[in-house]
């Protein structure tokens, strides 16, 4: 097996929601495990000085438009959530407890079904409770997961996860990594895309 | 003949010149034409509060990278000025004059050879005798546009013409519109391409 394809995401990211229903068929297909890796947009904001995309003047306008329409135009559901952007922490340390118990592919599967629930169903994920039942629909132990999500170990987990990937260089979401080449952005998966295949573009 | 595509750049935009250098050829397989709209991301920056993307911490390592990458896995020539960004108002002023006096196509053409005298052979755009040796290389009068580049008239009209732009929603070079539908980006011409096939998306 080759290295892992390291994928980037806040949960609060709807271009990170259209990436993550997709990595994983995109890694397989050139024999590569995606690595999970939740981040907080908050925190790396305040090193690159930017704003959520959805407040920037003109930019945001845009964005609210080119989100549906990029949906559209690859056939993924889509309906803009009424809380949003919302705090993502409890889900990614949610997804941190599965990777530590449980292995990527069932912190893969918690994932697609969170941000599902977000960018399609509207739940507000940002609530314990709400992450609970998502948690209980994978047929995972939702209070055991409701519970490490509290404790000091899992907080100071995260907090590492976000300084490693801004060390990594990684400024937004989706951001994946595969042998030390970034790519930022789902519309940079026909780059990525020709990394896997060819080993360069 | 059906509406223009109206294609909105800066001449310090190294994503606007990969832009530049195809948008004709997608615009004419659609029997679309090319309306060219210099504009000043500075003014426009002061609006959205962005800073240029080359100078954002994180984000401006990245993107030196992926400019290097993008230029090779679109097969366009490309090597990073040195001196960049610079002022790019009088080049924009000289295409005004361009499309005045002789028309979208005229102006085209000199846009293209500003842009492959910046992103390809590094010559100082910002300097008016370089744009004055480009626009006769180009068969064009050189003295006139010069001369044209200081008017007050032509001053006005670029400030109008960003105006207008913002007007309109632009918030970043490339970005084109083409029946009221707006695309930001260089990496979003599979969906105008898109639209300009089917009339939707």
């Amino acid at each position: 097996m080759q290295a892992p394809l390291h994928f980037y995401f806040d949960f609060s990211s709807p271009y990170g929601y259209f990436a993550a229903m997709h990595i994983e068929a995109l890694a397989g297909k050139y024999q590569r495990k995606v690595e999970w890796h939740p981040v907080l947009l908050g925190a790396i904001f305040k090193i690159t000085e930017c704003q959520p995309l959805i407040q920037i003047p003109l930019k945001g306008k845009y964005s609210a438009h080119d989100l549906v329409r990029t949906a559209r135009f690859h056939h993924i559901p889509f309906a803009m959530p009424a809380i949003f952007p919302l705090a993502t922490h409890l889900a990614a340390r949610a997804v941190l407890w599965l990777i530590n118990t449980q292995g990527q592919d069932s912190a893969g599967k918690f994932v697609k079904a969170v941000y599902q629930a977000y960018f399609v169903d509207g739940v507000n994920i940002g609530d314990a409770l709400q992450l609970a039942q998502i948690a209980t629909n994978c047929g995972f132990d939702a209070a055991a997961l409701t519970q490490a999500t509290a404790t000091p170990e899992i907080k100071e987990q995260l907090k590492l996860q976000v300084d490693s990937a801004i060390e990594h260089g990684v400024f937004g979401s989706p951001f994946m990594i595969v042998d030390e080449e970034p790519f930022w952005g789902f519309d940079r998966f026909d780059q990525l895309e020709a990394h896997l295949k060819n080993g360069k573009i």
